[in-house]
């Protein structure tokens, strides 16, 4: 591929390709719709940059190799889809635990259950709450463009390594097929391995990598640090892209692909003369609190776009916000259009918004 | 054993034979501490009530096989500790999509990842907000007394039953161990097969169980009917025990192992002449916010302790309050006394409230 | 069911009955044709006799729990088809290492590999010479009727128990498949628990079931215990059919469906005037060398019908046997006729036998 | 490595070098003793070479990675110990379905069950004769030195491919862990792929690989042409090493580690002026049948030595050879010397051979 030149390319490919010119060097994976092309796309390529491809014989092992990789100081990656995901929270806890960088792409779809094989963002909480027991947290990371998601996928191996935590970047089955013009990174060396990881010859000096302690107290420490983690991700690491706050008295706030849509209504709504923005959180965790927090009186209304009844990501709206907060939703595998969005705001503009949804 | 007469049992032991007697006729787990104790109580006394036990083959297939026997209509139930409730929300969301009932005790360790053995409230988000993909919620039980463990095992039945829900017990590895005095419900006789459930002989009218959906638009409606489930739960489900309200200056609130440390500290507050009073969650989903929204200016702090660091349910009380929110936690598997909670209180009323725990 | 009735029955229900009749009270099993209908009838009727079955993880799984079952001392059994039978060899060969009885049934299908759901006879070295590595042995039963199914299922369970050691009943798909009519044994009361089970009561004497050594010398001497009783078997266990030897000319031999259409053309064969006999093992292991060995000079040829290409107890034959021994075999799910026994046999008169195969 | 110089290595390094050598890009295999140092030597040299290791979730995973990894066309490999390959036989019988090349190492030790951890021969059988269901066979390689398993890796693979049928190298805990001077081969570039395999660019010529038939004839037909396969291996592929047959009246045999018993025995014999000789089987599948017909008049006696209880190379023996057939083994880990081998002829020379085995 050709320097700096946009290239036409699917969701799949473009986190993919991104992931290996981050330096990724390990990818373990199992096949689930619709996030089977970045395994096609690592089972093709990885193996021409010198790293390891494995289909492995279950999500479980998948997350477990890159356990072992990452442990190893590879680059790793992993990608599922909603209940590969479930599967995988025991590893992704494992290594957090073990203070284990590594990137696990989470495609949602249709849920719960086996739901359906349709995009939705009904995976939210799982990824921003609880990827696994234990309490911890990983960096979520939410692109709505696949430019976004060739920007933030080598953010995302960065940071997990800085931190030492896995980190996920959480899209949704209808970003990873569709396909946009994307300049991608350039390609950078895989880094050294780091101190802490495991060496393969046996007379080095020692190395541990364990996700467990004998010690409560031990864990305890471990807790607060991890707490204090946290903290520093919320002062040092949002991510979120404003658009329109200036003069808005309409906010719409969405990631992902429901970004797309408000993104759509935005624009329509501006054509008609209403002051609308647009706040679209690139991280979820951390959650860009400051940008709700922030609204002027001038805004009348924040307007949640979410492919997930009940909301997901409403709740840290509410938590952040002072304004009034509404609330559109499709779900199951249903899209919101640009044009039910601004429906849906028009309609407020004249009456309570009460509705659940538009019908 | 004697109707009506109290026996001193140790937790795992409670949730066990109360679920016998809640006519739980299946039960299947895998061994992880410090809940192996169920499994052994179960692989004893299942049989002598005419059910089956089987320790499987992992803790994926427990769960599983609690699907299975869930939709024959037999009263199930799985428990497990960190880790293993981690393997097991794929199979939790798979019961909740295909309308199955079944009860899973989670007895929440030291996390993330392996963590410890020894108790800990890590779990809380992801039996709340998270228990598996797909943004499906269950009810969640915390008892903090074995004899509220007796009681809240026939109504987690009931209600899983009722809304077609798996229900979910939340407590740690404390309560799973202490021995107290109980008195154990009646035993009754396990219902009769509900209608909709799967029938063993060929030509009977057809039962359909499944948890995947064909048409997005489908799955959209049975999300929106979830919703309203989850609305009814808050109207109408809610369990708390509220204590000292009527004049509390301050607020302890806490569930399970925390709610008897906190209740230990009001007391001795109380015996100080500080008016303290206790909010305990007998539910935390639904969650009881009136409880915390209903407090009058009166008082001064609400205090959560919560085996928890960060916390957990610190987030739920924040969002349900309007009066200021302290938070004392230990985590990893120490345990807070409630002289540790009474010091914390006390230094709180002499001083503003920023530190993050006391050491 | 009326005692000392016939019914007419499936093969694999003959085989279920049979064993649920002669004590068994465990059945662990999982989906694989043509022996599928084994666990549908153990589903249906396994409970009624106060028994367990479980339909399990894999079949890794249920070898296991067959495993765990018979050493709690209950009268167990699993059973599947050729690569399911692959992958219970580790647990045929812990069964026999711990000394525990079980019967598995052997279901054979074409091979090698997944190869076809239609009937051979190409698992008759695995159940003979190396179910499991390391060189244990196991009963084989071979019946060819229905009838003899449900004879040798009784006695596999007692000698099983008798052994201390796991037997095996070798069928194929078409007699799990055909409907014969039958008298089933009456049914026993599952026997006392034996002395070396394990106890569910912790306060009992210590019983110890293990499928490994610490020392060789020990398991050399286990070994050697072993081989006198695989010698044991060889004098007392022997179960064979012989038809017609007395003037034979020309004696066919084979078991299970093979025996089904030597016998056929045994009978035609005398009808042409050709005195023709008919060896039938109903066990092969221990092999009935015996009727072999005492063929006398009048007898020319033995001919083996085997569904196995090369053939596999055409080698036990060829070395218990000083006449010459010929063979006939379809195989990959190809039965061979009767007629088509009777030409190869009439061909072989006229002309040198040759031929691999007639084609 | 300096070329043709002899290096002092260990017999798991060997194999493995030795199939790196020969062009091996892929191996995958799980931990079980005593084999670990085939999968940690090639953990760090296998990438050297440009090829890939996985160490797998399970031995089942490990055998079907190979299969997929043989599709490709690469030269491929695992490796286990007696339960392991139980676990694998599965795996083995389906790629000798689908018609894939690949070597697996088999290490035995004491058995059945979990047996023990020091060497044995008591997977002969398996590895002969039912490697899996299905009656397919795989050549069996039995070196005995470690330059002979130098040697023999590379021909494993060549003829492996050849014949599109997976080979097995039948080693024991004893020559995974002794330590030789091994002169290795030198190492070739992996051949190009095949026609035959698999390709990952999407517009080249459809190739199927598939481990199943949906007719049974073209599955009858597939058996047919093995079998012609195997009578050609019988013809063209035995290998063995014959000594002092000119003159003999003793004859020893054996394979791997007994061969090295048989041959100090057969050397002490000569010294005492007794006219041993040696027969050391390279190959036993094909089986050197016809170094066992031919021997003349002269010898008096073939003595078997095997460290399996009861003998299972000796059927194979006795079937082929016209003189009487004695045995002496030790089995379950423990090793026969060559003193111990030597007292057994001289005992047999002097009086009938009947004893069991010399204790």
């Amino acid at each position: 591929m050709e320097k700096g030149k946009a290239y036409f390319m699917k969701g799949c490919e473009v986190v993919a390709e991104a992931a290996l010119r981050a330096g990724c060097r390990f990818f373990a994976g199992y096949p689930i719709t619709p996030q089977n092309e970045i395994l096609e796309y690592m089972s093709q390529h990885m193996s021409e940059r010198g790293g390891s491809f494995v289909q492995s014989e279950s999500e479980i092992a998948a997350v477990n190799m890159v356990y072992g990789a990452a442990a190893a100081g590879i680059r790793s990656m992993t990608s599922s889809s909603s209940p590969g995901i479930s599967l995988k929270t025991e590893g992704i806890s494992y290594m957090a635990a073990a203070r284990l960088p590594g990137v696990i792409v989470s495609v949602q779809r249709g849920g719960p259950g086996l739901g359906t094989i349709q995009p939705a963002q009904v995976d939210y909480m799982q990824a921003v709450y609880a990827p696994g027991h234990g309490g911890h947290r990983c960096m979520v990371f939410t692109p709505s463009t696949l430019q976004e998601m060739a920007d933030v996928t080598a953010i995302a191996f960065e940071k997990s390594e800085r931190d030492r935590n896995p980190a996920i970047i959480l899209i949704d089955g209808c970003l990873a097929s569709v396909m946009e013009k994307v300049v991608l990174p350039e390609a950078i060396e895989p880094p050294a391995r780091p101190d802490w990881a495991l060496r393969p010859i046996a007379n080095t000096p020692k190395a541990w990598i364990s996700p467990g302690w004998m010690n409560p107290e031990d864990l305890e420490q471990d807790n607060l640090q991890r707490a204090e983690m946290y903290m520093r991700w919320q002062a040092e690491d949002v991510m979120v892209e404003e658009t329109g706050l200036e003069d808005a008295e309409i906010v719409l706030t969405g990631y992902g692909t429901s970004a797309r849509s408000a993104h759509s209504a935005m624009r329509a709504l501006r054509a008609r003369g209403i002051r609308a923005g647009l706040i679209k959180p690139l991280t979820v965790s951390p959650f860009p609190v400051e940008s709700y927090r922030k609204l002027s009186g001038g805004v009348k209304r924040v307007i949640v776009v979410e492919m997930a009844i009940p909301g997901q990501m409403l709740g840290d709206v509410q938590a952040a916000c002072d304004v009034q907060v509404d609330y559109f939703a499709r779900a199951g595998g249903v899209i919101p259009t640009g044009e039910e969005v601004e429906r849906f705001v028009l309609s407020l503009l004249e009456q309570p918004a009460d509705a659940y949804r538009e019908v």
